[in-house]
């Protein structure tokens, strides 16, 4: 059945399962020290075009808090969005980990913030009464499923070097933002000026990987001690570390963004024009946002649909989220549904 | 090749792979809204005649620093032996998620602490100045091999109920411990006092899998915000928690425990006599300490066989591991070495 | 000459200097057990009308961060005005001490929230995510002068308790609302719902010294351990015990805070209606913000008046502050000179 | 009466009061910016023979945590003496101040450490699963009223140097210790490798003032941002900054420590040789420890004189402390009471 609700409700790839069953032949010295760990590192390599440290962790939370650990003291500033992962959805996991920087949420379209916004938040540089500005966070593809431009990154960059902020960039939906965009890997990254990526897998196919990602390794400091310190650092540490080189290997990555991408676009297609529903945002990556009519959401839970409403209470919207193997067969079915459910109100209205 | 350097170095069970294809059909809710996860409670409460609260994770650093986060607070003091994982292997986790409790290191044999230890080390309850007694903590089995016996657990059990304090479990080798003991797991826990026990799946045979169960569920307290708050709530929890449930079922982690133990005892029957080696304690559960002399070391070592030196720089000692899937044969080849290498020894002495 | 920038500027009034000298007769055992900190608890029962629980500290960033943290669990959020001073002048010590709790900014005029306001604001309860809802702060007078009515502070109040929030009130400058107010103190703080009051006195004659007040004395939980290990619990408490004191006898309290706001209403007047000056808020305690033109700052300046420009960069705003011994002569000296300046502007203009 | 308890049981010397009334004339710019505060630096500058890093707080639990949070990141090990304030008497403050790091209990006679206890603790230097050795922390005089002569500290310095570890000399009592010694303060503190002093005056005639100086400002780092963020940072700072330059003027820290040492030894000499009575250390600063018969204990009470038992509960021992205006008739009281009553005592038995 047609499973909506978030691309964390998928299973495990075959290419990636297939990958654990390799990695689990013979024995291999824990907490990274086993081949494969050390081939991830080239395979990022290759993909970035650039030596990083590259460090697997399990949770996208954990590998975004450390990231910000790493680049931000106790007593710095993070400017991100207000709906911004890390703001809304991490129950403080960068106040944790950080040991209590704040978190300074700022405002733009589609939860997406640009170097306009940030700049005006930056205050009290060295007044010791003042947090102090440490770091800018934006997350590709955004909470509402928008995709940043290289542009609007390097704008952001461009600001952050001027300022001596970090900029982090949360990846946990980076595959399905690269395919919109068509550029390198390096170009949405580092050459625009982001600091460290936290590369997601575990919502494109994975069962639990992140790789924390130091376009600089001299800037990875001290997050060898704050992994281990945050419980992060895996003894079997292989198994996490082949999941990560079986997704970025054969454009495996890519291609179950594209597909998860197309499959958001077919629905967005589907549903766009029926009467009643109005498709909030453009769809960039593989999350549509939807207003849809009451008898209209509760015809399709009926069915057995699954998604999430969003936003606050009392606000009819809808996120659909589609995945590497979400089945066209259920887009359909959805789509039809919506189709036969529109109909019916808009005659039982007539 | 013959690897002896840790549990930890082996990979996944066929029955545990087998579960983690199994969990892979279809999609699940996440974050533990999930039939498997339901299930695992279920199981939890069967093999320990209870119910608890029963919280999944994937690294033993987090299972414990959790578990004590949620009993201690940061103002309290932990009693712990000095060799305890949580006071030296862990780079301080248990003081980072309690927000600064206090390990207090006591010493004991063969890393086993007891009651009067604690009691002895109990001090200044309602002084503002002190750290305040919260809890004790012990591993079953102990950073050194030995098991704590039901009336050790109940002693300290006993103390820890009249001076207010929780009681702990680091689990990371409990199967192992259980089976030497054959005991139910009840009485070595929840029977003999101990509020919370992590119990350890990875060493044995799982790709990254705790336990965390509270044996009271109202003690739980905040225990879910925490963990999520530390990055170590997974959305696709559905494979950690299967792990877990292969493990308890059909008496899975007590073969693997058996298996172990057996092959632990067996290297200690080869190696015990043989000239220049002293077996450092009696083996109760899969870990042997060996004094032994250099060139045996080096001998072993140059034959490719893998364990680790012990103790601080400059002492002779190595310990040896064995897991789950230790083959016979690589224990039998590394008692001929020994054998062949000590004869050697002794002849070039002589 | 006329220093305007704070009330902190000021010294120790005669009052409270003498009762540091009569503490200062004799010994007296140390950390609050001395019969002046007995005394103060007395003291503060009959001027708020009921038993609380009393703790001196010694600045107000330590009252409020304690205070907070006694009451806010590490994944708490706490509902503040985005100018509040536990947002933006304390560098982060409520997270500090909190432990990593969110302090989300909410928009109102003057620095002030209402209930309404917060209400929007919750979100998430239950909900393992987010952050949860722990606490309100409000600041009497507010950050940009402003005094909470009685009325205003129980709507916060009963939505504290129906959402079951903490209600904590910042009364850095209590004593100047409370005299606009010329209500009874239990008024304005539990009557109207207020959990935890930090009630300054530094700004308003005395040396350092906040008192940190729970109505409900079941409420002050942890405080003690948390003001020692924060270090703010101080060996020769009679002498903070001692300001604290003085301050409330004799009305010394309300005498001083009359004072303060009598000459900024001043002031107000003699500043108000001159060309090219605007008064941004009524004046309602011992604050006024202004626009001012640029050469009559710079005029006021160079004639060795102090204060601080407001607002953001490129703002042209100041602030006056007056404090219990702002002497009259100063304000009719400043005023004066406004008189001068910006009639020579009108002129040059003209 | 005589009150040994400590010397945090007396008020404030003359100098310093008369330091505090010149400091209240008009006003001044707060936080530091103040000429006071300002002369400190020179004066400490003079004192030190070294332009160092002062920073002015009211506690010595401040001071230590502060200093230590400085220069210990949070996955650090701090060494110190099981006795340590910091170990025992702060409730956990080093470690709520760092974010968690680990105090490591080291045991030697009367409270002091040496070079070797130090040395055969560090371990695990750059191996992810230990914290991370980061400073050495010494109290100077010990808490059992030792002195650490030059040497002693040079050798510590020494290893610091080595091993990449901070120096840390807690000095509540530095102004006793040094008029035992003699030396200059430069040979006790940086000469010997000491990086930062928390300098003592609350227990020797202050108020309430120690000051945080750093031998080398360079390493002060975000001390100025951790003492705001905890709290510390004084609005009033001339109040604090003017009791320690008071205390370091025409020798006022050395007289009032010489009294205090002299008085000690005089209850030293006239208590020694009674009988029953055992003087457990000898005497090298204001401190005084004693085994007592139970008799004489109860009886000196009886008689109104006031100091703490020490050691563990069930232990005969007690500690006095004498202090800068400790009166010569108390001490001749208190010999004089003890004489009759252990004279009494052995009469009773014989």
């Amino acid at each position: 059945m047609g499973n909506f609700a978030s691309d964390n409700v998928t299973g495990i790839s075959p290419q990636i399962m297939a990958a654990l069953a390799t990695a689990n032949e013979g024995t291999a010295m824990p907490y990274g020290d086993d081949a494969i760990t050390q081939g991830l590192r080239d395979r990022v390599a290759a993909v970035f075009e650039r030596d990083c440290a590259v460090f697997p962790v399990a949770t996208g939370s954990a590998a975004n808090a450390l990231a910000l650990a790493t680049l931000v003291p106790r007593y710095g500033a993070v400017y991100c969005h207000r709906e911004a992962h890390i703001n809304v959805d991490e129950c403080g996991a960068p106040e944790f980990f950080t040991g209590g920087a704040k978190l300074v949420a700022l405002d733009g379209p589609r939860a997406k913030i640009d170097a306009a916004a940030v700049e005006a938040a930056i205050d009290g540089v060295g007044d010791v009464h003042r947090v102090q500005p440490a770091a800018v966070s934006i997350t590709q593809a955004s909470e509402l499923g928008a995709v940043y431009k290289p542009e609007e990154v390097s704008a952001l960059g461009e600001l952050a070097r001027r300022h001596r902020l970090a900029l982090h960039m949360d990846g946990a939906r980076f595959a399905n933002a690269l395919v919109t965009l068509g550029c390198a890997p390096a170009d949405i990254t580092w050459r625009a000026g982001v600091d460290v990526l936290t590369l997601g897998a575990t919502k494109n196919g994975a069962l639990a990987a992140e790789a924390v990602i130091f376009f600089d390794p001299a800037k990875a400091g001290a997050f060898e001690f704050l992994r281990k310190r945050g419980g992060h650092l895996f003894s079997k540490m292989r198994f996490v570390s082949a999941q990560l080189e079986a997704y970025l290997t054969d454009d495996h990555w890519l291609e179950n963004g594209r597909h998860a991408n197309a499959l958001a676009k077919r629905l967005a297609e589907g549903l766009a024009d029926l009467p009643g529903i109005e498709l909030l945002n453009p769809v960039e990556a593989n999350e549509l946002f939807l207003a849809l009519p009451d008898a209209v959401v509760e015809g399709l839970e009926a069915r057995g649909f699954r998604f999430y409403s969003w936003g606050k209470v009392g606000e009819k919207q809808v996120r659909l989220v589609t995945a590497f193997n979400t089945r066209q067969e259920d887009v359909e079915a959805f789509i039809d549904a919506a189709v036969a459910l529109t109909g019916a109100a808009v005659r039982a209205s007539a």
